[in-house]
This record gives C-alpha cells, structure tokens and sequence, in this order.
C-alpha cells in the first residue's frame, strides 16, 4: 500500500538524483518514507538516497518494493508547475501507479523489481579530508573544469580545497581557503574523477545549500546533501581515476 | 484591391492557423474580411477561417483571391513585435503583396492560387455532444496525452467530458464534470484522433479563451474557437481514427 | 609583461567582434593599449581592432605580441557573469596567460604569433557616402534581409539610406530619410554585400549604439563603431560582391 502527496518540484529533484544514474530503480516504501539505491551501470557512481515521508504532505505507506521508469516519471512531471501538488497511488491489484497533477490522471505500469539491477552495497570508508561547500560554487567550479578537460582533480593541499581539471595544453584551477568555504578538515587528499557524472549531478547540486564532501588519496569522493526541503539525503559515491603511469 | 493595415500578433495567430495544415492558401478576399478555407494533404484535418474586417486597423478590399506562401509569411512576421502595426498591400499589376513592418518594406510574390488545391467542401455534420473548455486546458490535456501515445480519444460520458490516452504500458486520463468546463450539453460521444493535429494547434488553441468542441461517437471532432481579438473566427473539423479490429 | 583587469562584458564584445572572422589572432599589446587587426579566411572582410587601456579597470603591458585562441576565450568569458572582473595576466617563462574570474583561475598556452596569418595591409579607401545609423536599427535591417537573400545592396539615393535584398521571388527594402539617421552624408553609392559577415557581425552591431557606415559605387563597405564603453574602436572593412553580367 502507497498513497502519497508531494509538491512536483521536491519530487522532481528527488527523480533527477537518482535518473543522473540509472534509467529504472527500485523504489524501497516503508512507513516514514522512500529509499532508492543505485549504481550506474559503468559502476563508477552510486547513490544512496532517503526521502524521509516528511518530505510530503501525506504519506501512508507499507513496506514494499516498486519499480520505476525514471525516464518515463520524469516526462510525466514535466506537466506541472512547481508548486503543483502530485499525489501519487499504488494500485496493487494491476500492478500499476497512478500519479495525479490537477486534473491529469496518470496511470502508469511498475516495473518488475526482480529485473532492476540489484542494489548496490554501499562500501563504508574512511575518508580523511572533509569540506563543506556552496552547491552554487560546486557547480561553477565543475562548469569551468568542463572548459578544459574531462576529468577533474580534487582535493585538500594545507588548509585549501582545490578543484582542477587539465587539458592538454590548458589549466582551471579553484582554491578554496576555509574561510572561503562552509567547512574544512584538512587531510591528505587529492583524487581524479570523471566529469561526466559531476556534470549530469551539477544542476541538483547547485540546488543544495551545502555539500559535503569527503575525499582521499586516490580514493572515492563521497557527496553529501539534501534535496526536497532538506527532506531528501543524498548520499553519493564517485570512484576516482586512477592514473595508470 | 487589398490594402489593410493589423496588430502583428493578430496577423501571426491568424497565419498559425492556416500554416498547422498547409504550406500555401488561398485567401479570400471581400469587402468585409478574408476568408480561407483548407484541408492538409492526408484529408484529415479542415479549417474553415473568417478574419472580419474589425480585426483590422483599416481595412478595404475588393472582391478577389491571392495565393500566399504562409511559410514565407511566417518568417516575415517575425520580424515584428507584437504590437508592431503590419501594413499589407496588393500590386495587382505585378501580382505582388507588399507587407510593411515599420521602416522595413517586403514585396512578396503571389502564388497562383489556381496552383493551390482547391477549397474543400465543409462538411454538415450534427454533433450530439457539445462541450465549451478554456483553450488552456484542452492545451494541457494534449500535452499529457502527448507522453503516452500518439493518439487521443475524446467523448463524454453521462455528465462528465473526458480526455484520454492510452499507450502500450501507460494511460492518462482527465475527466471534466460541468462545473469544471464552461459548459457542457451531454450525448453519446467518444471518438479517437490524431494527436498531431491537435499538437499543432495547441499553440493557439491556448490563447483562446474558449474553445467550442462537438463530438459524435466515430465522427469528427469540430472545434470552434476565435483568434485575432475575437475578430478572426476558426472552424476546425478533424476526421476520428476508426479503430480496426 | 601584461597584467591586466576588465570588465567580462567589455572583453566579451572585444573577443567577438574578431572571432566573427578568425579563430587566432595575434594581439599587439601597448603601453596603452591592445591592438588586432585580422582578416578572415576568404579574404573578404578585414578588421582593425584598437582597445585603449582606458577600457580596463587597470592595464599595464610593455610592447609585445602575443597569439590567442579566440574561440577558447569566448568558452572561458561565459564563466563570467557581466560585470565580473576578468584579470588577464601573461606569464612569459612558461609562454601561458592566466586568465582569473573570481576564483577560477585559468591558464592557457599562447600561440606561436609568427603561426597565425600576418596582420593584414588596411587600405586606404575615399567613401562617397557616410551614413551614421542606430546598431539595433542597421540589426533589424539585416535580420529582415536574412529571409530573402543571402545578398544585401546598401547605397544613398538623393538624400536616402537605403538597404535592399532581393531573393527570387521576393525583396525587402529599408529606406531611411536624413531625418530618420543619425546622420547622412550623401554621395554616389550602391554596393552588394554577403550577408554572411553582417549576420555574424550584428549581435555585435545592435550593442553600438550609433555605427558609422561609409560606401561606394561598387566600393567595400566601412564601418566604424565602440565597443567596450567607448573605449574599443572597431574598423571593419568588408568588399562588395560586384556582380558578374
């Protein structure tokens, strides 16, 4: 059992964190709210995202496990306006979900969960640097880097974050100082990731008040923030590049 | 002779309604308006327009028939603003049109309108059901239809007008009682249609304040609604889609 | 040595009004100033390009040469909203030039300036005609001649302006009174242009806001106009198209 309302733009962005990543998801319903994990399938990204049922304006559900066309949800949501309501309805006995906005009645057929990919186990690390930053500064740094490269390097040199990207006969460059920052605890880090998927993430982030960000040596990026009122938490992991000599 | 002078957006809605169907036409010229008449090339689709004289700034014309290339007119139109006056003139002994936008003059040629096919014949059709709707939420019900399938079906059952679509998985639905709509005279109608058409014509279908639908059961859907400062009137027949079985 | 800061907009436009012609260009920097001239592949429009230090915040250069890749500074100014500061450093050791909005911080490698086409020779032309014209009014004049023809006729009639197009079957005009230019000089003259250079030029052209045009019978087209708060002064010379009969 599902019956939920949310307004069309918490619900959008929730979509689109998970959709940078994968095109089908298996939606996890418990009673206070929605889980979705996934990995995309190069396995380079995962993400780990919880839309707490505070996030909506009613939410009733039993545990259970649907899935979703991401692509298909995303194209339905298009038809509202912002502040649009969207009540959203598990119809079990035909295995279908029926989305409300205004007076469009959408019924839409579920996935089978079992075809999805599985979800991912989310490795637990240690990472040793951390930084909090601006979305809006995150997303400007990974726009420039996008001039030069694509790839980026990321990380902590003393008390300064930087994000650079190299081409091949060209350089960008961002140095961050902690007081130029949310957050920063220092730590011996710098890793090279693809842009791609810090590109197809840069429109959410730049939505977030705050990132945060984890970092190693030559070790995955760990993102952290929240989307949908602060209701929604995205936990994201990125593997890094590591060049071969 | 033809020598008016219209509001450009006027003139532009005007055109649009023409040009969703076909690339050329024949005007109709007389003392107290233009008229055209049109069916696109798979005979689906049919406008019967009447743009009064009122719709002008000044307006003298002569009895008489020109053949414009909408397409080119388009474009041309686009170079004004809304509010920009457009001043149109016929040079009957060089067989051109002259349309002014402000300092910019443009002499066009005219097509032989014995070149353009003919003026179909409108057909007489009783509808039983008739439903008045803001032409902004008939745009809205195309536009949700337009994410599941290719096709729409239309009709009204007991009190209530109802728009639906259907795809392979998916389905989407309004539904309209009286109170919704700005009118509704009930009967047996549901019929199925194109949604290219509609497509089309949901640009200016949004602008108009109220759109007239009359629907039978397998019969044409007729719409009848007014562009142009309510001074350009559109009758819009569009054949259903029989389903085979 | 070269260090200096602008304005983004200001070396924005300057960046455009020569990459409308050539993808390089060598830059001759002076104790007061930066000056390019370039002429374009095809070998039809040359521009003379001279933007005082009085247009930076604060300037400094000693004379030299440098080679840029104008195309790769247009990507790097989107980063800069208009009124950012751009600051433009040369670091002659390493043969790059750091480019810094806020806290970016790009570095690019300069090109080989004896790579790039020699500056070419400006002729020294006598024009019987000058006319000065709004940049958005000389903008629309184009536009609309882009839905004729790929050609364009400028000349002086009596005490007329005007600008024509003639496609097969249809032709623009604008004619345009002393009384409705900024100034008029007449003098003989009616020459055919590619639109091309002009269309490529007119986003450029609107911002200006008079554009000082001098023709002939047959003659090149001259056009001078500031960019850059006054401060950039643009001479672009473009050659007729004479037709062959």
């Amino acid at each position: 059992m599902f019956k939920a309302v949310i307004e069309a733009e918490k619900f959008r962005d929730s979509v689109e964190v998970i959709s940078t990543l994968v095109d089908e998801a298996r939606l996890k319903l418990k009673g206070d709210g929605i889980s979705v994990k996934a990995v995309d399938p190069a396995n380079v990204a995962m993400v780990s995202f919880d839309l707490s049922g505070e996030a909506f304006d009613s939410f009733e559900a039993t545990e259970g496990e649907i899935g979703i066309d991401l692509k298909k949800m995303n194209g339905i949501l298009e038809m509202a306006d912002r502040t649009d309501k969207v009540e959203l309805e598990l119809d079990e006995s035909s295995h279908k979900l029926v989305i409300r906005i205004g007076k469009l009645s959408y019924t839409v057929s579920l996935l089978d969960p079992s075809s999805i990919r599985k979800e991912p186990k989310v490795p637990v690390l240690e990472l040793p640097a951390h930084i909090v930053i601006r979305g809006e500064e995150l997303k400007r740094a990974i726009k420039a880097a996008e001039k030069v490269s694509d790839y980026i390097r990321m990380g902590v040199q003393g008390e300064v974050f930087f994000i650079e990207a190299e081409g091949d006969t060209d350089r960008v460059k961002v140095e961050l100082a902690r007081d130029q920052l949310v957050d920063l605890k220092p730590g011996d880090a710098s890793s090279l990731f693809s842009l791609d998927y810090l590109s197809d993430l840069s429109k959410v982030i730049a939505k977030a008040e705050k990132i945060e960000l984890s970092l190693g040596k030559d070790f995955p990026l760990k993102l952290r923030f929240m989307v949908a009122g602060d209701k929604g938490e995205v936990n994201y992991l990125l593997a890094p590049r590591v060049e071969s000599e």
